[in-house]
């Protein structure tokens, strides 16, 4: 994959221009914290001392589980198709908080289980109609996780050629706190009954019944944890390597990317198992309520910003945090320094 | 004072509403977590199910106090002044926070030490050119204790008859981590070796001299934790006692109130132990990097929602906290129910 070798580092130097300017303005050294450490990092990424991340979107990954029917959730599978039919009618949880930063919604099915009309609105690239049932066998070959991969890359890449320049990341697919939580233990090699959520509601039998599960899938698939690739096809999800190449393809870019939750903290790590630069172009948004979604963030090696409490996905914690970038830019133009107010300290 | 009289109960029965409305939204049930709490507590505080805060202004306090002579503070005094003197050039770091949150910013000389010119912007509403020592006896008269609340009451009181809908608050005040902790511990109880923070950099030596302050200014005081004027009088501050009456019109007027950090958490424990029902109307913003804000977030018992490790001051937390509001009250209005899409659960 081309995208991959076109990952770079962090330019030092316009950091430390960041740094500078960052320190000499009208405040106690450091008093904005990672305020301030964001800003340096958007310089770094961008290349530019005055960033301005205007141009926002959130591409939403929608796919289905095969896994799905071994019964661990709540829900009706079909919710993943319905509900992806109802982001391009503007009004799910992040159309609604997407609006509110100023942010497109880019819904995309990349895998879900039934055909949505062509007219909807979403985009549709389908690697296939839901992945295999992973405690049968992997969820997907190797060569579908690359197509899948491409799709979040080729989408990705798309955003940016409009004139995006900066990402959030969401998805949708009933059942994938499974694939989530596998990829968790397995990449962080994590027991299983501490990282394992109860979704909507699962009792303690419910929560019993879903980690023998998880246990199974990666039993019989025995994921080579060094290669990210083998772990996403074999207990992962289409959305969350549709997620995954949107980090890479953003890397690639040096276009920030803002990752959601729980699920989309799987495919950071995903991504970050492909390709360990990534992680400099991703920033963390908010602390899920998943009970995995603390040691996702822990393995990965970020500190969200927010502490809301939420499990929507659809990248709804990502949509809160596009303030924030815009508030770290804004600190870096527009704040005097102390030489330009004439104070000297 | 007859503002205090006016603080009524949230609206139970909007919030009942509102929480209904919540729960049909298309979503898991609670999967937006806080930010549903917060709708629905804006809806008990306007009595309105769609409330909007589009009128948004922060307030901020600026003070100086007797106890810097004491001489534990790294930075001088005199930047009390010059700093609130900025603030009305739009250039400071809660102007250009503010600004990106839509918030008007209300700079008030509340007892700075010395005087500034008339014409620069700020509202003029000095009780005493700052506090006393409060080491050598109280900081200020309960009489003017008195007067200071009533300054934030009056100048909340204008903002509101003029349009504004939510209140941030903010203060200015070289030194006022040292009455920020002292009512703290007063009110908490709290050990000082436990709460005292470094504030702009001190060694142990200086954190050690710190402490001994506060505890010179507790014991010679010797204030009245049930009497929140007394404690405020005894060992605040003018800015302190400012963001109390600000915070006690807010919730007079049935307005939302957005507290910042670690010296806006105190006057929110002023505020409460005067009134109680106060804390309705208060909105915790960020988690304060002092460590004493974590002991006054518990004491108040609130959760702020973002982890930023700033500790600047001047409203800067509470800016942030706005997109958030505009967030829980969009979900709210825009969000489609179950029935509205035709989906039955």
């Amino acid at each position: 994959m081309k995208t991959i070798g076109q990952i770079g580092e962090l330019d030092q130097q316009m950091m430390g221009k960041a740094s500078e300017r960052v320190d000499s303005l009208i405040k106690p050294l450091h008093s904005l914290g990672r305020l301030e450490e964001l800003a340096i990092r958007l310089s770094g990424i961008s290349g530019e001392i005055y960033p301005s991340f205007d141009q926002k979107a959130i591409i939403v990954m929608a796919a289905d589980h095969g896994v799905y029917e071994e019964g661990y959730s709540c829900n009706p599978q079909e919710v993943t198709a319905f509900q992806t039919g109802l982001f391009s009618k503007g009004v799910t949880g992040i159309n609604v908080l997407g609006e509110v930063a100023g942010a497109n919604i880019i819904p995309v099915d990349i895998g879900i289980k039934s055909d949505l009309p062509r007219d909807v609105g979403i985009i549709i690239r389908k690697v296939k109609n839901g992945t295999d049932n992973m405690t049968k066998g992997p969820a997907m070959t190797r060569d579908e996780a690359m197509k899948a991969l491409e799709v979040g890359i080729e989408v990705a890449n798309q955003q940016i050629s409009e004139g995006v320049n900066i990402l959030g990341v969401g998805e949708m697919g009933i059942g994938n706190t499974v694939p989530s939580t596998a990829i968790l233990s397995v990449l962080g090699n994590y027991n299983l009954n501490e990282i394992t959520g109860r979704g909507a509601g699962l009792g303690q039998g419910g929560l019993n019944y879903k980690i023998a599960v998880i246990k199974k899938a990666i039993k019989i698939n025995n994921p080579n944890r060094k290669d990210g690739i083998d772990v996403l096809a074999k207990v992962g999800g289409l959305e969350i390597a549709g997620m995954a190449g949107v980090m890479l393809a953003g890397a690639a870019n040096r276009i920030p990317v803002i990752v959601d939750g729980y699920i989309c903290t799987a495919a950071a790590l995903i991504a970050t198992t492909i390709e360990p630069k990534v992680k400099q172009f991703l920033i963390a948004s908010h602390a899920s309520a998943e009970p995995g979604g603390k040691y996702a963030s822990d393995l990965l090696g970020v500190k969200p910003m927010l502490y809301l409490d939420m499990c929507l996905g659809e990248g709804s914690g990502a949509a809160l945090a596009f303030p924030i970038i815009d508030a770290a830019c804004a600190m870096m133009k527009n704040m005097a320094s102390f030489a330009e107010v004439g104070m000297k300290i």
